[in-house]
């Protein structure tokens, strides 16, 4: 069938499931037509046409700029706009404001540096983060990277970029596993982490 | 975010998807809404829109009776509406197709009994089955359930409900492994055990 096949195909790519767990997956769907699918499309429908990047950060909300940035910008003193945490990903984000300990803004570089899948600098947001140094505000960049190889490449890269124009640079303290993903912490090894940031 | 929230429990309920890839799938299709996301939703509505149960064997199609209900149904000679095969599920019957011996009709029960999930012969097809054998036109029905226990108490059911219409009853060689699930195997293994079917 046309429909299910086309629709397996485009299931199957999403991250976690393969050729076999999404037919599973869209069989389950087609059983319950009105209990799972058709919730499904209105889900879908409503972050398609809610959800939208934030041009400032790269956080994804429903106000462009999202909370976090407004709130920063408000002068209400709940963000310090001055401190950017620069992640790799909106899900290393939420972890943070998980964590409840950042009172700064972020800045979302939408992956990491990798040769292997042929990630290149001009394919992150970088400068982005380039030109909201340069506005002069900011004071401190805490480069919250994952403990990677490619996350802690990404993160000397951003240093040399940054190193001109004279704003303090941290990395996250060594609370974070060697290998692990910001995503995978649990709260306290984040607050941990980010309570002992250190001069990059 | 509630939308996103929302969206990730719907997903984190389809078999394959835990919370934690629900989210990063959810994260993937926002990253790409033109690419994924809006794609997505269209394959999901046509499928909605277009699929419906076969009320004949329960399989699923664009027609309603599907195409191999209307196969046996016109006399072509190429479907004998005379031979049932029985599927736990339309994935069984799928692999059953791939596997291109069969050439009778099916009967896709729509799960298989089970005390652990509370699932009861009322849950089943089992009475439109027994309609189909009660009008006569049926010389055989082979009972293609997984070669598991459940599938196998399932098997015992049919048996004992059909035992009174005076129906051959068979069911697959054990060129299934036991313990194997139908939608699992190679092509060759379910061909020979379909060639091999003994009675019950």
């Amino acid at each position: 069938l046309r429909e299910i096949d086309h629709l397996t195909a485009l299931m199957s790519r999403l991250p976690g499931l393969g050729p076999r767990s999404a037919k599973r997956a869209v069989l389950h769907l087609i059983k319950k037509r009105d209990g799972a699918l058709r919730p499904l499309i209105d889900a879908l429908a409503k972050v398609a046409d809610a959800i939208t990047p934030c041009h400032v950060c790269g956080n994804i909300d429903t106000t462009d700029p999202c909370g976090i940035c407004r709130e920063a910008a408000s002068g209400s003193g709940r963000r310090d706009p001055t401190l950017v945490c620069v992640v790799e990903d909106v899900a290393d984000l939420w972890a943070l404001e998980r964590a409840g300990t950042w009172r700064g803004v972020y800045h979302v570089l939408g992956g990491r540096l990798s040769a292997l899948e042929g990630i290149r600098p001009e394919d992150l947001a970088i400068e982005g983060l380039v030109r909201r140094v340069q506005d002069g505000t900011i004071r401190e960049v805490v480069l919250a990277l994952n403990a990677t190889l490619e996350g802690q490449t990404t993160a000397h890269v951003l240093a040399d970029r940054l190193a001109p124009f004279g704003v303090a640079l941290t990395q996250l303290a060594y609370g974070v596993p060697v290998g692990g993903e910001l995503d995978y912490l649990d709260e306290g090894t984040l607050t941990q982490a980010l309570k002992a940031r250190r001069p990059l």
